[in-house]
Order: C-alpha cells, then structure tokens, then sequence
C-alpha cells in the first residue's frame, strides 16, 4: 500500500499520490464522505517532508496516511459534532445537510425491527458462520434481488456475498480484482469516500472520467457520460502508464442523481467488455428513486450481460433502508472465482449471526416492504424534495436531481466571485459559520468548481432551518458581489429534473 | 501485498513467501484455524508456475493467493460439512473436535440474549455510528476491562477500539504498524490464523519463536518462551534482512492452553521495549480459566507497563462468551495514534448498532455474569475437560494443559512411524477417516511433528463419541506398530498440567 512507483504517484489520474481532496471517516455517526477540509491535501507518499507532518513515530508510513484521513476531518464533521443541532437542547447548533442519509422512516423502521420476530438467538447464530453468509440470509438475498431489480431469471444464493456494507465490498473486490497502484475508471463527480475503499487496504486507484455540465446537443444532459468520455480516459491512463483493471458505475447516480437508461448501462457495459475491464454497479440507491416517472434498471435486469463474469453488482440496507448504522452490505456476482476471493476476505468484514437473521426476516416480509415501507418512504422523500427544489426555485438556483437518491446536486457557481476551488472552499466555510452543513463539489472530484451537494432526507424542522440558513448566506453573497460570475456562460441547461 | 521481494519471501521466517502450511476461511459455520489440508503448499508468489494452479484470470495475483485460502480448506472443513454430525439425522457423521468454539453455554446465552432489554431499535444505532463503536458500548468496555483485568486504575473509553472481532484487529493493527513484507515476532505453536490475518490486507509476515516440548531446567515447563528465544529469533529474523515490528502474544495461550506469570509477561514486555517493538497481546481467553488453581494476570493488570505507547491488547467476545458468529472484538491502546489509525479502518470492520446495544447490555450486567454466566461456564469447560484428560490418561497419552481455554494440547508423537509431518498428515486424515476432526501441529507451525489440538468445550455426548473414535484410531494404529517410536526419547516431563 502507498508505494506506488514515482512516475505513476506524478500522474494526473486520482490516486494517492496525485489527488489533492478526499473523504474521510471521523466518527461520531456520521457518513464521512466530503467530510475532509476542502482545501487539505493528501500527503504525497514520496515525500518525506510532506509526510513528516503528518505521520506518527509509531506507525508505518500507510498507517500515517490511514490516520491522515480521519484527522483531516477536522473542519467539517469534527466542527458539526462539536455544536450539533437539537431541537431543544441546541436550537442554534449546526444542520447536517451533507451526510447521505435518510432520516425520514425511522418510525417505520423501529416499529418493524422492534418486533418480536426480530429477536432470535440460535446457537447457529452464536457460532462461526459461513464467512459468505449464511444461507438463509443468502437464499433471501436472492430472492429479494430477483424481484427488486427485476431479474429474468431467479438469482442464485450461490452467487450471493454478504458482508457488512459496500465500503467492505469496495475495499475487498479492489484488492482481489488489481495489484498494487492498478485502478478503476469513475465518472466524476462520484462519491469520494470510494477513494479511500479502494486505496485504504488495496492500494488501488481511481481514474477520473470527468463530466461537465455543458450541454452538447440534443437528448443529452448536464453531466452525461458517454462511452467517447470513457475510451478516452482509458487512453489517457494507458498513456501515462496506468493500468485500468475496472469501471464503477453508480446507479442511481450520487450526487447526481442521475438515473442510466438500459441503452446507456449496455452501452458502457460493452465498453467495458471490449477493454476486459470488470465493472463494479453500485446500487444502493436502487429503491430509493422516488420520482414516479422516473424508470430504474437495475443492471440485473439486463438480459444477457455483456460480460456477465466481470460484472459485479453491490446493494446495501445503508440507503434503500435507512440503515447505515446497519452494516449489511451484499455482492452478487457470477464470477466464481470473485466470489469466493471476496469470501476468502470476509472474515475481516463479517456480520453478527443475530442481524444477518433480521436481515433475513426484514427481507422477506414483502407485504411490509411494498404495502407499508416503501410507498410512505417515497411520499415522504418526494414530498422533502419538492420542499427544497421549491426553495432552490425560489431563490433562483440551478440544480440537478433525477428523482432518485436523497440528494441535490446545486449549481452555486454564481456566487462564486472567481471559478476556482478556492473560492468554493469559502462558500463552503461560509455555510458552515452559518450554521449549516453541505458538501462541496471538489470533494466529489467535480472538476467546476461551485457545485454542492445538498441533502433533503431529513424531518421538516431540520430541512426548513437548513434552507434557512442557506439563503441567509446566498443572499448576504448576491448583496456583497452583484456583478455575474465569470463562469455563469457555462451553466447547464434544462437543470431542473 | 504479495510483492515480497525475493530475497525476502526465500528467508525461514514465517510469511508468504515461505511457509507451507496456512490457516483458511472456508465458511459454513467454522473457524477455520488449522482447517487446511495439511500438506498443501501455500503457492509462491515469484513463481509463476506455482500460481498458475490456484490463480484465475479474473483475479489479481493478491486475488489469487486470497482465494487460495479459501480453496486450500478442501479436505478438513469440507469433508466434514459434507457429513457433519447430528445425533438424529446423521449419527455417523464427523464429530468436530477442531473448532474452538465454545458450545457449553448456548442455553444461559440464549436466555440471556433473548431477554427483552436486548431488542432496543433507535435512530441513533441505525445512522452511521462513530466508527471506534458507539461511545456508551466504548465506555462498557473500559469499565468491564478495568474489573476483569484487574486494572490498577480505571480505563478509558478513549483508548477502546470496537470492531467485529479480533481477526479484523490483527488486519488492521499490522497494516498501520507495519510496512508490507514486515514482520511480527509470534512464539510456535501459535494460533495459525494470525498467518493470514496478518497478511491478507495487510501483507505483514510472522516470524516465528519456535518453541520445543523438551523440558531442560527446573522450574521450566514444555514449549516455555524464554526472553533468550526471543532474542535469538529476533537476530536471525535481523541477519536474513526481515526488519520486526513487534511481538505477538496470545495469554491464555492457544494451543498450549498455557498460561504467562506477571513476571514473564514483564520480562516479553521489557525485551519489547529494549527492541522498541510493539506487542499485540491477544486475550481472548482471559475469562475462560476454569482450573481455580491457575493464576491468570492480564498485561492491563500490570503496575507501570514497560511501553504502553507499543502495548496494545485485543479481546472478544467470541471465546469467554462463546459467541464466535457475533464478531465482537476490542482493542485497547493508549496509543493515540494507533487507536486513530485502527479506527480509520474500522469502517470496514463496523459492527451493527444494535449489536452493540446488546454487547453493552451484556457486558453491563455484572450479576448475570459474575453469579450465573461464568460459574456455569467454568463448572462446564472443567467437567469437560476432566472426562477428556481421563480418557487421555487412560490411553497413555501425554498432553498439556494449562487450565485456560478450550482445548488440550496432545502429544501424539509415540503413534507416528517416523518423526515427519508427512506421518502427522497421516495420522491427521486417519482420524477423519474415522469420524474425528482434529487439528495437527503443523497448522500451528509446531516444529516437532505429532501433536495435535483436541477442543473439549462440547456436549458430552459429542464428546463421548468424538473421544470414543480418536481411541479407535490409536488402538488401532498401536497395533499395527508396536515397536515405540524413535521420537519418544524427547517426551516432554510433566505434562499433565
């Protein structure tokens, strides 16, 4: 780990040695995506002065870096848990608007795990399980899977991994798919804590394939990826010596929001296939697409797979469920060797028997799930989002949101008095002396500087202060810096989705 | 990982490149310590040829050694999964004398766990936890260790790492104390599965202190770890180039069932100190001491550690409270930034809220465990432990056997033709030929071959049967050679312990 050959760390592609922002994981129950810093840069591994600040003499120089990445945190999540908001005890404390969960059905779902089929203590349970899983919770999996995500055919538990939660599955399938220092495709902006999944234990890095929000032609959107963006990213790394093993797909899309269409997923699944790239598809958000219009395909759902054994699908109670804190986490592939490479390593990202057991029950109560879980967790998704795309209308703010996820990806460039990343950092800054969370676009590797993410899934009173606090300070910026930004030619079009 | 270079991965020290013999993961319910067939050969990563058989071209060559741990379970585990015992279905089926789990207890744990202060669902455990473990489960810990390991002043929460089990604890602390191809020093016969959790992610090796069954002093015991062995293995590992990073102690020991003086541990810690090693003390046996004669001192029991800046010591729930399948596992450092850094990890290692809602519920109630659960327990593993050192006495069968832990460490030299672990293979595939899983030397890099971990923590009617095979084994095999081996000249004295 961290020992990537010098001319590879110069390379602009993300990866250790190069990037300069990532996640991180300060604890304290939060999701530590775009937690760090903004303007922090990762020590660069071949240098030793640039270590040196950061690294302990008791650790080993990747220990340094591990250690980096829940320091840096400080600003964001560490400044937020210091003064966090309450309702009675701290009305003027911070509002989490960043982390990526959906605060809305905890109800729902107390009321369903506190029942009394929840808790069942078996001495199978107690015992060393099947690292893969147990097979009931595996056999639900699969069934669940096959009519989620709409599969032609049933799904096998055989193909089935279960673990505890996708960042495993990130950091597992990484190390069994690459050497060290090879690296995956990601369209970006993407998910920043996936950086750290994949480089954290395997050393692997992450290639940018980077989107705009131009707008090019017909039929096309703000941050569209097209397979000519893919092949020549997969160029530009073979070119500068990288060695490309994969491609990871997140669909539904975060922070986009973005939902890929069935020719859209082919189309860069037989990109993938002619390049031999195994691709890892991400859908955690699969069942929280909440706009009616909006069609969902799970890759699953595809018939005949381009390359069905260098596809991986992963899905997770973390998002769909409301259950980050949760920790269950499932691979389904068909690739035998994969799957039992991932297993090999489950024993490090294992699961209590008692949970994979409410997993199974959870999972298989199809009537609660389709006539009680999901139409409530939908209204009342839809019904936050359209509280704060009103607001963002409002106030006269471009945004992009497919109707899926918890997210709204918010075009601020305007307010920005220069384009730079910089500038970003201080609106950034600026929310959060305002008392309000976000997460900016350069921690999601977006190469425009101006863009956030802006979280709606939470209960009204938190979302209405947030909004609140949000306008405050894009109102206090319109007042200080009336002239347009310089960047406001490149505003995408047809934004409002 | 897996990048040894090759002058490294030649060396005698216990890594990769070198030894022959590995623990694995095979699921279905099993610990896979000592589960290998035990004449496989671990592939060798600089040879291509050797990996060619256990490599697949979907995998990295990291991805192929971690599923060849997977694989290489083959002929143990799988054998016995194929035909396990069950009184009623399947009464001859293979008897599990193998797997240290615990199973005397699963009915005071069941009624326990079931009990209605369990099941406790609030938002708080379904959001994303701190990643250390929530702080009220971090505070149990401290004050459940402060009284068990008879700490001289209350521990602190802060200086508590909770992650799912001590298999992850061993992944991550050598990843952020080590550099890849690094070493720990581990006194054999050890725990095998260190092997692999040690090198899996991390790419850390052990380096064994090989430790023999004679006896040459008084006052000196069999397989005794003197502070001159760790010297001279420390040189020898300096000499071939393998730089050390620390010491691995596991107290009560696992297999030998031994258990270390205050004034041993002391004299470990001081030759750690003098050599600025870290040690990891693994404990996950602390409170399985069921012989009452038989003093057990935790290294946090200790006035002044030598270094607590390198001391670092593990605990689980899976052996003390026989709950293996509900990875529960701790780690406690006053090192700030080895617990920053562990925890920086640990979001690959988290474990459930609600599970740790439990965990701190169980560890809370100190009348449950001190008046029912660990009196019953120890009056278990006793009776247990008596009917087998009776029935091994009975055969003429010199063992050793501290009073701690959940298995007898029995010396079976005398029924090996020769001195080879060829020979123990043998006897090994013998023993499962008849019904009986056990687990040979070899598998705990013991350099004298014929001994063999017998785990007795069973119901009694398993036990009868299993110890009624492994006699028919012998009997038979002191039949056909009556003639005593040439090894039983090195018969350690005193080893009914």
């Amino acid at each position: 780990m961290f020992t990537l050959p010098q001319e590879e760390s110069r390379a602009p592609a993300t990866g250790l040695g190069s990037a300069s922002t990532r996640d991180s994981n300060y604890g304290d129950g939060l999701e530590r995506e775009c937690s760090r810093k903004p303007d922090q840069k990762l020590p660069d591994p071949c240098d030793p002065t640039a270590m040196f600040s950061s690294n302990s003499s008791y650790l080993s120089s990747r220990g340094g870096i591990i250690k980096w990445f829940w320091d840096s945190a400080e600003e964001g999540y560490r400044t937020y848990h210091m003064d966090e908001y309450d309702e009675d005890k701290n009305p003027s404390g911070i509002i989490n608007l960043g982390t990526s969960e959906n605060k809305l059905c905890f109800d729902l779902l107390s009321r369903r795990l506190s029942q009394s089929d929840m808790l069942r203590v078996e001495p199978s349970l107690l015992q060393y399980p099947d690292w893969r899983g147990h097979l009931f919770l595996r056999e639900e999996v699969a069934r669940f899977l096959s009519f989620y995500c709409k599969s032609p055919v049933p799904l096998k538990p055989e193909n089935v991994v279960v673990l505890n939660g996708c960042a495993s599955l990130f950091s597992a399938l990484a190390t069994v798919l690459c050497e060290v220092g090879e690296a995956f495709l990601i369209p970006a902006p993407y998910y920043g804590a996936i950086t750290q999944h994949v480089c954290l234990y395997g050393n692997v890095r992450l290639v940018c394939v980077h989107l705009d929000s131009e707008v090019t032609g017909l039929d096309t959107r703000p941050f569209q990826l097209t397979v000519e963006k893919l092949e020549m990213a997969l160029q530009r790394a073979h070119s500068e010596g990288v060695k490309v093993k994969g491609l990871i797909l997140i669909n539904p899309h975060n922070p986009l929001g973005d939902i890929y269409s069935p020719g859209e997923l082919r189309d860069y699944l037989e990109f993938a296939k002619r390049h031999e790239l195994h691709v890892m598809v991400d859908e955690v958000y699969m069942l929280s697409v909440f706009e009616k219009s909006a069609a969902y395909c799970s890759v699953l759902s595809l018939e005949g797979l381009p390359d069905p054994q260098r596809t991986h699908v992963m899905w997770a109670t973390s998002k769909d469920f409301g259950m980050s804190g949760l920790r269950f986490g499932t691979l389904y592939t068909e690739n035998r060797d994969v799957a039992t490479a991932v297993a090999s390593l489950c024993r490090y990202h294992g699961l209590s028997g008692l949970v994979q057991y409410q997993m199974a029950q959870l999972l298989q109560d199809r009537d609660w799930i389709n006539q009680v879980y999901l139409p409530e967790n939908h209204a009342r998704l839809k019904a936050a989002h359209t509280y704060v795309t009103g607001e963002l209308r409002a106030l006269g703010i471009p945004f992009l949101s497919g109707g899926a996820g918890f997210f709204i990806w918010v075009d601020l460039r305007k307010y920005l008095p220069e384009a730079t990343f910089k500038e970003e950092m201080l609106l950034w800054r600026c929310f959060l002396d305002n008392k309000v969370l976000l997460s900016c676009g350069k921690t999601f590797e977006c190469k425009e500087p101006g863009w956030f993410r802006l979280v709606f899934s939470d209960k009204a009173h938190r979302l209405c202060l947030g909004m609140q606090r949000v306008r405050q300070v894009l109102e206090g910026k319109s007042q200080a810096a009336e002239a347009p930004s310089s960047c406001q030619s490149q505003e995408p079009r047809s934004q409002h989705r």
